[in-house]
């Protein structure tokens, strides 16, 4: 049905295979730092009006890949679909960030929630095959979804928050609620998550982006214990080939250690995380075993806004912290994805993006060469 | 000229000396979630009105004490006085937060700045003074300020920021120039904690609030650096007492073992934090020796959305997560100053505050009694 793959680098990568190269791709590629997508976006009339048509979809997906030689592709979508198919009502105003119209604040709500009916995001599993489709194997494709903790925020509070006071309030005052909710967002990730392999996607992330406001021990019960119960429940592979699980807890630094038991192939880092340390805590199969992860980040957005020098710089210095790649072909090693620690901002100027991409493969193939 | 302190727990803990309960004071102690601050904010008509007045600056600063048997009094000001003793215009906007009406972003800017005048800053050395004569002994005055990373952040950005773009902006491209700020911000933060030791605060507080957004080298570079070059600048003892400095860096907690190594007595933690592990690392003086720091914190300020018994359930989590307290009377310990994590939220209950206060004293005098 599809093309086959030309540049499985990202794929390899994921798996603690050797590679010639360090494969980079950035979250938010496909987005308002490019004009194009400027332009598409004004042609839809609204960020769902973009995320819900195909043909949007599939266009918006493809640019960043036609001016950068980025090493893997993402779904151009958004991480709240499953709550808006879960009937709470997503927009976008221009300008600010995601809203539902229909928070999930007490018993009653919490009580009507159920896993949505699939069809109800048939928007999202028929983009992932037009882009698929679209890529001709070029790079593969990976999909994502919001994490059940990440989408009960935005579900209990009804848009983004400084402080998570009401769905906090619910976590100590009714943690009841709060486990039942966040049962259903599980459930829901994992069918969804599946659905999008069905469609083809070679890889999926999840986004625990709010993980890192929770307290140490809300952490573990209220986020890692149902990114778990998701991975427990995703497809291990597809037609006969392995589908890579990544997770990114922004701000999840802290909790390495737990993450590092995760069933997934990748754990993404923020800027804040010594990406040495990480290695050595949870990258390394030869001391870890089969629950190694391959580490993805962790450039700081903000560097993007410096000279084309000065991002060359920022990231050699991002892939010698991360140390010397996987040499070895026969057996599986440390292998580090190349991202940002967050997504690009939208005040980036392309140039700077093109100045990255370029750093991470000339620099990566280096170090390779420069290996005993 | 003072009074003779009467409850010395708070500087006892700080000190790794014994106590018959776990001291407790609250971030922003005097603040909004009181009706009384809200009637003498009114009559001074605007929060600077309040924080340059010593009269009113006393009056709210004690408000809390009144209340509950807290075992520390901190200051009543902001941490960005001295940027606005540099000339850069503070005002806090009702319902916002501060804002400079001249941010600091070329070298131009930058090099106008100096360490202001501290005849500037009288209105605060004044309240200190005035709120340790009011306070007649009851227990210790903590004074305090920003650290030069977190004043540089509100500087460069003339507010509150999402992402820091301006003064990331101005650390990759410009280092230079965010180097030479800083350290005129280090020299002002420490002559100004000097002073506030003089008119009588008996232990500091340096508050990095913003250091958790650094990358991790950034964070070492930009911001530790500075907070060591204030803590090597301030007055050990004042009149043969030893003045205890505490050191918050919200978001920090992964920068522990470093921030162990600083020359401070007290290290403040967030909620993210897992004390029982910050203990072991950092705060046992019979491992680290003289570098043993006390901890701070860390509970999570939205568990006082809680009821009563559910707050009190969650202040027992975290008292018993630090473990048992400091036992032996002769010998330094480790030691817990319960807090929460960040400054208490406006929306907060005063009855939950009673709930928390009583919690800490009956559970920790609890825990010292089951000791062999």
């Amino acid at each position: 049905m599809f093309a086959p793959l030309q540049n499985d680098t990202f794929l390899r990568a994921c798996l603690h295979q050797a590679t010639d190269h360090t494969p980079v791709w950035l979250m938010r590629q496909a987005g308002r730092y490019l004009p194009e997508y400027r332009a598409t976006r004004a042609q839809a009339g609204s960020f769902m009006g973009l995320a819900t048509n195909t043909d949007y979809a599939t266009e918006v997906t493809l640019q960043p890949l036609e001016r950068f030689p980025l090493d893997a592709a993402i779904l151009f979508s958004d991480i709240l679909t499953v709550p808006d198919a879960m009937g709470l009502g997503l927009s976008f105003a221009l300008g600010e960030g995601p809203r539902f119209a229909t928070p999930v604040r007490d018993e009653a709500a919490v009580a009507r929630l159920q896993v949505p009916d699939m069809n109800k995001l048939r928007y999202v599993f028929d983009a992932v095959t037009s882009i698929r489709k679209a890529l001709n194997g070029r790079v593969p494709l990976i999909g994502f979804s919001g994490s059940p903790w990440t989408l009960a925020c935005y579900m209990v509070e009804g848009a983004g928050s400084d402080d998570y006071r009401l769905v906090k309030t619910m976590l100590y005052q009714r943690p009841d609620l709060l486990h039942k909710m966040l049962a259903i967002n599980a459930d829901s990730v994992a069918t969804y998550l599946n659905a999008q392999i069905e469609a083809g996607a070679q890889a999926v992330m999840i986004f625990d982006s709010w993980g890192g406001v929770l307290a140490d021990a809300a952490f573990h019960e209220f986020s890692l214990a149902y990114t778990k119960r998701v991975l427990a429940q995703l497809k291990r592979e597809h037609e006969g080939v392995v589908i890579p699980r990544v997770v990114f807890t922004k701000g999840g630094g802290l909790w390495l250690d737990a993450m590092g038991q995760l069933d997934c192939d990748v754990l993404g880092l923020d800027w804040t995380v010594n990406l040495a340390q990480a290695r050595a805590r949870v990258g390394e199969p030869a001391t870890s075993g089969a629950k190694a992860k391959a580490l993805q980040g962790n450039l700081d957005p903000n560097v993007l806004f410096a000279s084309p020098a000065q991002i060359e710089a920022e990231v050699v210095k991002t892939l010698n912290s991360f140390g010397q790649p996987h040499g070895d072909k026969t057996q599986p090693g440390a292998t580090h994805i190349f991202n940002l620690g967050h997504g690009i901002s939208q005040h980036t100027a392309p140039e700077s993006v093109e100045a990255l991409v370029a750093a991470v493969h000339s620099h990566s193939r280096k170090m390779r060469h420069a290996q005993p």
